[in-house]
């Protein structure tokens, strides 16, 4: 029998105690042993659960244990994630999280410290829900040189985006029915603002390239100020808009790393992955693109990954999962401006093609209202180069109504 | 150092051997330990390779080398690969093989053997070339009960019927083209009949229902009857034909199992996936749908998996990777005719339409040339029923020209 810990008895966390108790036949015959749930940290009551009497608010009461050797944490947050996770890999303990925020902001640590004391720190979950992306990518592409990695990493902020595209509803009664079906939050920053999808790529791009990224350091766009006059003119370039977070290796050695919306390509893979779903690219040099799909969130996707990890773990007490990165900093990442694109600009104003092809030399140009409204897009440049124009353009006397960026994807 | 021994050196092989090489110092990181192509078995000679004083013709001196742990597989086709992974495996060594036709044609004997003498038996490069499948269904889909696999399997299949898709080739001439691009071999049978999506739908079957599920008894159709009519029409339902591999579980515990040609619903994820790439749906209970998508061949991909294998061997010397199925029959698949399609039916003569609702009830058409040639979908019903109620059409004067399942996909 194999004694673990669940840390939060929130949407995930009630969607592990579910399926070890749903799978724990399949899960036996797999493992050779139980995987018996000793104890679940919440501070709410739940009299109902069949699991009641294993309730406790207590955390002293689980690292103190020393049965339990695989910690769950399903909090969410980061503190007291990180104090309690800490404590766990220090005790020897596995961990095993859905946590990407905590990731994001404390993997190379975590992992240091999991290396010391021969424990297994696993987060399949934090990227991409029930969708198996981190072990693949670890495992199955250890034979590959990730070139670039470009993902749909936030279900809310695509299930917005596809109504804005489909039904052509605007950005706020996208958000709201997102709400009310509860894909958003009431607070749904993190999501439109483009962190939640900022942290999976930082988890991605520190996997593959081998070095902590953290969020601070990546340029982060949300799609609050994606117009459905936008949507409709990508379309007329023959794009969709979605949320992307993106890494490339340059073949300097840097990493060019963003989250921002960007015109996709209707024929890209990515163009195709919608509603609540996540979709991810992984470019390697021999295996060239592979794609993953799937949800990337909810109750038992997103719980389903968790057990998988916790199994891992059963499996793996004796040796620890080849799963590290070390620390880094934005040393080996480019600055935004030097990120080269094509962009997408839509403006107003009299003449304005003429004025832009002046400045940008050719673009390519789609116009309503007689001509007063225009969206062009240019040639690949670097990001500041782009900013320095635009500025011209404007001093120019054309009015910029919004700019995005063109993945090549 | 670990030793390791390539059985053949043609396109996978080779690229095996190139990973190895330009790989070296990213795999060493992972193992710790350097992988030393120590023989490759060939029968022709390659003076310019650069391990090519390690080439040997006999077995004999790789299955008797005790620093040989580990035997790659890749010469294809069923002799003498099969003796010469069983001896590998009875003398305790690991096996890893791209070899779908060996692993579905006795991968339950083998995987036997492996767990007799503690040895690993991988096979990743398998099914979906470079695209991480056995792995992530094995490990990451641990904590579900997977419901229903879908996939398009073949490459070459794949290339042909989308130059009839989107370039209106004719049959004939895409397969002369996939053959002059390299995508279809002289000698294209095991393709475009079929056989290659099937054996790759009967191991992934195998694994995720535990009983090996033997080619023979799985109905298997290829695309050589898809015309360009047929194409068209199915773009004006609003499909796309592809070839589908598809097995999923039954509620009396039965799996119905199929390859075959199938309209598939522009919507579906599998639509998209076009050219030689390969895509697989993979329904668990609690993830939902999750799709894997990328290059389903090709050396440097199909290698790529194979590495990755070698890798896992490498590190699990003293364990074995939980991979297994015990062997089956087709006791428990159901006869094509239970399998239940809605179906679609191209036919010519006058009141065809008239005649067909009579028979299957209501049906959707689409009619041209005056309404003289029709093709109409009806309601799913099992296929035997299908199969008697279309006699009855024919005996009715209508001219029955061709007929495809559409997938549910």
């Amino acid at each position: 029998m194999v004694s673990v810990a669940i840390l939060g008895h929130g949407v995930v966390g009630s969607g592990v105690a579910e399926i070890l108790l749903t799978h724990k036949q399949k899960l036996f015959s797999r493992i050779g042993e139980e995987i018996y749930i000793k104890k679940v940290l919440d501070l709410r009551e739940f009299p109902d659960s069949p699991i009641a009497n294993r309730f406790t608010k207590d955390f002293e009461e689980i690292i103190n244990d020393l049965e339990i050797r695989v910690i769950v944490e399903v909090m969410g947050g980061l503190h007291p994630s990180y104090e309690f996770v800490k404590r766990s890999l220090k005790a020897g303990k596995s961990v095993v999280t859905s946590n990407k925020e905590l990731v994001a902001a404390y993997g190379a640590e975590l992992l240091a410290i999991a290396k010391e004391t021969n424990a297994n720190f696993l987060f399949e979950a934090s990227v991409g829900g029930g969708i198996p992306i981190i072990r693949p990518m670890n495992q199955c592409l250890v034979a590959n040189i990730v070139d670039e990695i470009a993902g749909i990493l936030n279900g809310t902020t695509n299930f917005i985006l596809t109504k804005m595209i489909e039904d052509g509803m605007q950005f706020e009664d996208a958000l709201k029915l997102a709400q009310e079906l509860g894909f958003a939050e009431r607070n749904p920053a993190a999501d439109i603002e483009g962190h939640d999808a900022c942290r999976k790529i930082c988890i991605l791009a520190s996997l593959a390239f081998g070095k902590h990224v953290y969020p601070e350091s990546v340029h982060t766009e949300g799609i609050t100020h994606i117009t459905l006059e936008d949507v409709k003119y990508a379309e007329k370039f023959g794009c969709v808009i979605k949320l992307i977070g993106r890494v490339k290796k340059l073949s300097n050695g840097k990493i060019d790393i963003i989250t921002a919306p960007m015109l996709v390509p209707a024929k890209s893979q990515l163009a195709n992955i919608d509603s609540e779903f996540n979709g991810i690219m992984v470019r390697g040099d021999c295996t060239g693109d592979v794609v993953f799909y799937g949800k990337g969130a909810g109750k038992l996707p997103t719980a389903s990954a968790v057990v998988a990890d916790i199994v891992d773990c059963c499996q793996h007490f004796k040796e620890r999962r080849f799963l590290f990165w070390t620390d880094g900093n934005s040393s080996n990442i480019i600055h935004v401006n030097e990120s080269i694109f094509a962009m997408y600009v839509r403006v107003k104003g009299a003449d304005s093609i003429a004025k832009a092809e002046k400045i940008f030399g050719s673009v390519q140009s789609i116009s309503s209202n007689g001509g007063n409204r225009v969206a062009f897009t240019t040639e690949e440049l670097p990001y500041g180069e782009f900013t320095k124009k635009l500025q011209q353009l404007a001093a120019d006397g054309v009015e910029i109504c919004s700019t995005i960026r063109i993945g090549n994807l």
